[in-house]
């Protein structure tokens, strides 16, 4: 059995490292594949797209994901069934439901409630070690949602709000979801969403930054551009992406997670 | 049988990789748990601090740890076997010892002197790779100590110096121990250090740092807080912090490693 | 069986763990060595030694390595079957060759053609998880790699430029390949490069960067130097670094990959 793990820990702490070593003391035999501990301290955002771009090229299994800013406080610790039979483990804040909804949707939803399967006394800051990495590990060894907890409406889990794409007919008002460590600019933005307004490989979009502007090349990949020119492009995550060949979009125009940009079709 | 391996070797270089591959040369069958490889580089009271902290988390198994900034000079090479029967791997200069004394003491120790199991020709600057992995592995294949070199009496280990806490009827002066990637400020500094003064949850406190001074709030969790506020509570691993709630406290103020921290009961 | 992995993907974002997913989905029982992760972004240079110098210390198996600038161009895709019986997965850019030449020479190479055991759609700008890990993942399960692709002649692979310093009777101009974690320098220099000069342990070096000059001692390691103290020394791979004992040379010199480094016998 495989559990795969996304989280906010970084790998500079123990956090991650912990969560491993409880997970082993329970499952010796589970395989737990990292799939980032990266995500930007808190920012349910990312963490939500990620788990949802990277779940369909995970083994299915149990699906640890901790980005957890309300830990402590009476937000409710989820397993969530997907259509396709995954168990999705994670806080209730959002951070589960986009790649819920990517896996076929929300088959059933349980509150973690049992304190038997977890870790006693439970820190109140690090639920992610004495909750939900030995729900996973239990979970992993063939327990029983109900077993941790009773079902819950899946209308009644948080939804985290995704921010929406102003699009007009010449001009789209978007956002940055994060930058990655290329230093390629994520937008909220698919190629549907700016094919409407002819931004298809081969053309050139205007970009407007809070305090930069200049002009794109929509292109399919990396190798249609100069090293040095500024692409839009389709990312292998199916999002538009803006990126510097051979250079670091980011740094060169300062955006970062939520930077507004604004794109316009030549 | 598992290994668990900690070090300040980071992850931008091959350096715990490479010891992975030579672990895996020798048992394949073994399980290696990453702690962290985010220590300090050379901190060895991080390290020492971490690693008691987080072994009681971990299967039973040996426990590789390196942070050893005086590879290759005379410092000795350790094992120590802990009262709970795990096996300790790393150098002789205070790193092992507040875990094996967290792990009911240490049962007995032995210096690593047969170069038998070692790489050959040991790189002077790289023990780890060439002394500690490979002996880690032939500890989890079953090799007994004693094939690695003889009994050394455990009152002989170096020992590193915690930095204590200097605690009066209403003023404290401790210190940074670390900073985690949430910028939370771990002190040196336990519950029962600070409740005769009264600082418990609910109450307030004012910290003093070398250039800053300011009102925090004693809480039990980041929950109890609003974003913003600062808290001092007691983390995950029962020691005292020092946090903004959704907010980075390190960078905020400046402090990192080493730092003086006042504390008054106000 | 065991896969080895390398890249320039870092750890902060999904990159190396969506692969590892990639692996797993394809062959369950196969087990991931991440060598590292942190090569700088599109480094084939530094990839190319790091992969050299670590590779032999690795189990024989399939190894794949990801840096890989002109992913989405009619840049071949490789194996690479070394002397001794390993198979080298990765960009036709010269980042396989001197591992190749350093574990035996080229046994024989083939393109990776066949997208029946690739994913499908292929992202142009994420082959990593699309061709290099399922290919990766196939041979770990024995697939042979004609089955992938045709015969490649070894003489036709693309070799990268390793910078070769200048080299006369009293000074020798060199180049920073790249800095780890502790701030050490790594040259492009071996022991059998300086010796000719008289530059052996216990000997002084002038050392010259772009705006800065000082004398080094050259040592056999940290240890015959006092903490702060400048040493040129052979690192655990054979290269020539400097370093500064308890210190970090390349922030103190504001060296980077690619800085010239003069030394000069005294």
């Amino acid at each position: 059995m495989v559990i795969t793990f996304l989280s906010d820990f970084g790998v500079e702490d123990d956090f991650a490292g912990t969560c491993h070593g409880v997970i082993k003391r329970i499952a010796p035999e589970v395989d737990v594949i990292d799939i980032t501990h990266g995500i930007q301290p808190t920012s349910i955002l990312q963490g939500s797209v990620v788990l949802a771009s990277t779940l369909p090229y995970m083994p299915t299994g149990v699906h640890l994901a901790i980005v957890d800013p309300d830990v402590g406080t009476p937000r409710r610790a989820l397993i969530v069934r997907t259509a396709d039979d995954r168990l999705l483990v994670g806080p209730d804040n959002g951070l589960l439901v986009p790649a819920a909804e990517r896996l076929g949707g929300i088959a059933a939803a349980n509150e973690i409630t049992n304190r038997e399967y977890a870790l006693e006394p439970i820190a109140p800051t690090f639920h992610g070690r004495d909750i939900f990495a030995p729900a996973a590990a239990h979970l992993a060894l063939g327990l029983d949602p109900t077993d941790l907890g009773a079902a819950v409406e899946p209308d009644s889990l948080v939804r985290h709000a995704y921010p929406q794409p102003e699009i007009g007919t010449r001009r789209i008002r978007a956002k940055c979801l994060y930058v990655d460590r290329f230093g390629n600019i994520q937008l909220n933005l698919t190629a549907s969403d700016v094919e409407p307004l002819g931004i298809v490989p081969g053309t050139r979009v205007e970009v407007e930054l809070p305090v930069d502007r200049f002009y794109a090349q929509a292109a399919r990949t990396f190798a249609d551009a100069r090293p040095g020119d500024i692409i839009l492009y389709e990312d292998a995550y199916q999002n538009i992406a803006l990126a510097i060949s051979r250079g670091n979009a980011a740094q060169t125009f300062g955006v970062y997670a939520g930077t507004e940009v604004r794109l316009r079709a030549d």
